[in-house]
């Protein structure tokens, strides 16, 4: 059992990564929140809440017993919402395997404490810092979870576990990229649904694809300047984990933070978009005020992320934001 | 008629920035090669052509002869294909007004001389590399003529008229940013169509959205390690002439770069692709040819580009090149 794999959480991202893991080799518990989840995952091979018509391998073993998920798992997925991330490991608290490695696939800062996902792993669970890994990169689960080609960042500042981890995800369809730089692959996850919401929020109103490629431009100099400030480097978000999946979630007419910000700019209100969401977690919302706050923290100016967190938290109008996120500055570039 | 201005050239991009500059106040006259082209233009306020559909203001002045376009214009935009332009100059020597400023649109690198359009104006010209400005950014010409908000970078080391350039185009839907980095914006430009070839391909085999963002940050990559061997900033290469300008191009349906590698991704051959489209230049299908030769001259690697040069070169087949565009590598990002 001790080379067991444990993916907490089957939501579209964890169970596409169980099949991943499946099809690279490996087996995987895969552990569901809810046990009627679970059942029907195991009973018919299919999560069909989350990942419609795919056909999961019988090598992923659901379960909605955390405990038994976790048990002589020496691989830990992670892949419950970013600002469930710390309630759920404060549960799971005795249950992981000495020397396990803790892997993030959560994007988004804590609301609050101001953490990255990996800080907050480390936090409640006392392990050391070299034992946190984080899975990001341009990857809609849908497609993965399809067999389509993508390529992620697996970033540890261990490099031993670095590379087990990405020899356990590799497969003919899924290419894992090593990284040692976890502070920026993280920035770059938690940043980039903010700046879908802002391009949703412009193809709403009826705004091309110009538009979009400058929203992404300046949403990248932005996350940029959050990343450096907190020490990352400038390449990371220049890959995959950066433009890479800036790029994805932005396009995307796929991406869950994109469509979001789009109903909002074709004149839904919040409160009418979250109920048309059913449930599903639309990171961008919540992520947009840590995201913010961290920036303050550190002096640095996020105007796009801003403009959204005023949509999403303080009433502004979507017409109004994007004049903001179209910038009125004619300094030089 | 000291402060006319003259537009070279009245294809999408050219006849956009006419009405452009006359949506800004200014007066054009529009140069086009065909003089039934320049009389309709005249005749209907339209360029059915190339911007179909889109109705020209009264400022500007069709002619299909360049020396009374050229008369006493103090500003020249250069719309020409990039391995037109050389040969463009040289009918049109001895009719530039002295000291006007001569504004590459065009991108791409010539073949043989392996120079960028900046050089090329210098070189035939004779004027001062100060009076040489070049205009890239996001900016899909048929959005722009619909008073679709977009951003662009106006690239001069002249600051002075970097920011004369800046204030005659600026209008409500048009916005350009000055930049001294005039090597980096025309590298952006140049490399651009060619990863806009390779995206086309991948979605003309059926791949989605997490490989487009895969190339086009790899794409990036390599446009990076050019630029930097050239000279020019990577903060250039980070902004609206490098990864805005990529973005837009790689990901919308209406570049035509992307659409051409669709086509051929779908099955067509370099031929019958060349025929659909019926003379229309397509400037990845050469750039891909000088930028690989100068990449090569300063032993800088780019795979994506040498993977569309064997295509449409070489006669590799797309199936081969997608297998190339994706890497075989596992080292680290």
């Amino acid at each position: 059992m001790a080379s067991a794999t444990a993916v907490m959480g089957a939501g579209a991202w964890g169970t596409a990564l169980a099949k991943v893991l499946v099809d690279a080799g490996g087996e995987v518990r895969l552990w569901a929140r809810r046990a009627d989840l679970a059942a029907q995952i195991n009973a018919t091979r299919c999560n069909p809440d989350y990942l419609p018509g795919v056909r999961l391998p019988t090598g992923v073993h659901a379960t909605a017993d955390a405990a038994e998920a976790l048990s002589g798992a020496s691989t830990v997925l992670l892949g419950v919402p970013a600002q469930t991330m710390r309630g759920n490991l404060e549960r799971w608290t005795g249950l992981f395997a000495d020397g396990a490695t803790l892997v993030s696939l959560a994007k988004g800062i804590e609301l609050g404490t101001l953490m990255r996902m990996s800080q907050v792993i480390v936090s409640v669970t006392g392990v050391d810092p070299e034992q946190v890994a984080v899975i990001s990169g341009p990857n809609l689960a849908s497609e993965i979870a399809a067999g389509q080609p993508a390529a992620t960042v697996v970033a540890c500042s261990d490099s031993g576990r670095a590379i087990a981890l990405q020899r356990a995800l590799s497969c003919k369809y899924f290419r894992p990229y090593t990284n040692a730089d976890v502070i920026g692959t993280e920035v770059g996850g938690a940043c980039k649904n903010v700046i879908a919401l802002a391009c949703g929020m412009a193809a709403g109103v009826g705004l091309g694809e110009n538009t979009a490629a400058a929203i992404i431009t300046r949403g990248l100099a932005e996350i940029m300047r959050l990343g450096v400030a907190l020490g990352a480097k400038t390449t990371t978000l220049a890959g995959l984990a950066g433009v890479g999946d800036l790029v994805a979630t932005c396009t995307s007419p796929h991406s869950r933070n994109r469509s979001f910000g789009k109903l909002l700019g074709a004149g839904e209100s919040m409160q009418s978009a979250l109920r048309a969401w059913d449930g599903h977690v639309v990171e961008g919302v919540a992520s947009c005020e840590s995201v913010l706050a961290l920036a303050s923290s550190y002096d640095v100016e996020m105007p796009l992320t801003d403009a959204v967190h005023r949509v999403c938290h303080q009433g502004l109008s979507v017409d109004e934001a994007v004049v903001l996120l179209l910038g009125r500055s004619t300094k030089p570039e």
